[in-house]
């Protein structure tokens, strides 16, 4: 399936994502519209091309003439918009997010806007940054893109939300429910992010900053994390997360015990583990 | 201070950092000469033109023979080898070692060896791999050479140590005593490969191996790990293994506790810290 360009695309909120997303749909030929509550960003979008058209306030226009929408923001003020202005969205029309955390967030949408269609998705991209003015240097070809429908999806919303996957250029599209994504996220995602966070929180060790290789490097390089947007992931999908994070600490605690009592055989069983698992992780 | 080249150097131990020392130094005109457990590699090294010469036993008179001493072997065996053939060595001699724990191994080798001098050394160069056939892969321009003197040694001796590493090609060269390297490697090296290690261990994800992107990698892959060299590497160095274990414990024990109590606002202040200490890392 082929996107049709004679729609117009209504991008709320123009952060990192959001951004990229309304670069790539008016480089490619269609209408986009935008909503932010920055004026920079907004003056940013114009100036670069990346919208036609955009308002900080009184977009009530701009919700009513889109055909499609893409929500660019954080869950907890998705869930607001869409209690406020849900009613505004043209009967029938597409719509899908970004956000990282699903359950929490699917069925509530859908049900505010219960004329059109919310067919919920992640694209897999975020980085380090935040803010449309780093949306440029997002490459969606190498990230996953997971559609999550719900049985309130259409077979043909879901292949509009997989044909806009493609159109922004993801290669590796799947689809999960909201609970497998969630599970999933709070394992290759959210423990990750913690354990680098925590690493840095642990103790002041910056004069050792001179000797770090690349291990140290690696680890920690998704510590610089956006406070605002992480805590609200967290705490949205906190029940999978702290089942991951109990999880981890059972099994460094294990291995702490291995150390206690001199349990060198313990501890080479541990690496030769760790050594098979993670070869898996490099074959795909 | 540039090396004497007529010196003979001989390498104990031909494995990845081994192998490459011998590489360097062959190519640099030196007269390098090994000692190595295995047929395979003993028939690789001269091969290769690692060394000119070379035993698996039978090795007395390379010992006596050699004006330099390079150990590279794992901890518990330089012990053992000191023990039974450090007596063979030339009066006078520098000797120096690739070990990456130092407090067990520094004055036990001194000991050993009072007729020559031990400085001890860390090139921090490793890699996932192992054996002679990586060596070449083994870049040492980036990496720290840690020398770790102690009240034994002589500024002879040190500078010596110091122009080996420059031959090798390391750039940045650095004295810490044997207790602060310890304390240093148990955090920058040894901590993120516990993390790395438990994480795969926690639980089998390999399922989800499709769908990680860069943070789960950078974060698991020193995962894949030599399981007899950091058992004797996190064994060496327990004691300090184990607290900063705790330390990190605490940590996330602490962000576990935030969620729990749905403390946005405290896991909004740990991002910020953790951002704020990772920008320290980068500068260098």
């Amino acid at each position: 399936m082929q996107l049709d360009t004679t729609k117009t695309y209504l991008i709320v909120g123009l952060g990192l994502l959001g951004g990229k997303y309304a670069q790539v749909l008016s480089q490619k030929g269609f209408t986009v519209t935008g909503i932010t509550h920055s004026d920079a960003t907004l003056q940013y979008a114009l100036e670069n091309g990346y919208i036609c058209r955009g308002a900080t306030r009184d977009f009530e226009e701009l919700v009513r003439q889109a055909d499609c929408l893409i929500f660019g923001l954080y869950p907890t003020t998705l869930l607001d918009w869409v209690q406020e202005y849900g009613a505004l969205i043209k009967p029938g029309a597409f719509i899908t997010d970004v956000s990282g955390v699903k359950r929490g967030v699917v069925e509530p949408v859908q049900a505010a806007v219960p004329q059109a269609e919310f067919i919920a998705s992640h694209p897999m991209a975020g980085r380090e940054t935040s803010g449309i003015s780093h949306s440029a240097e997002v490459n969606f070809a190498p990230a996953n893109f997971i559609i999550t429908p719900t049985d309130r999806n259409t077979p043909e919303g879901i292949e509009w939300c997989h044909a806009l996957a493609e159109t922004l250029g993801f290669a590796r599209i799947t689809q999960l429910t909201p609970a497998e994504h969630d599970r999933m996220i709070g394992y290759v995602s959210q423990l990750c992010h913690a354990i680098a966070v925590c690493l840095m929180c642990a103790s002041d060790n910056t004069e050792l900053a001179c000797y770090t290789g690349d291990s140290f490097r690696d680890l920690t390089r998704i510590a610089r994390i956006n406070d605002k947007m992480w805590a609200e992931l967290f705490l949205w999908n906190k029940d999978n997360l702290i089942s991951e994070i109990d999880m981890f600490t059972e099994s460094l605690l294990n291995m702490r015990e291995k150390l206690v009592q001199d349990d060198r055989e313990g501890l080479e069983e541990m690496f030769r583990l760790s050594t098979a698992r993670r070869a898996a992780f490099d074959k795909k």
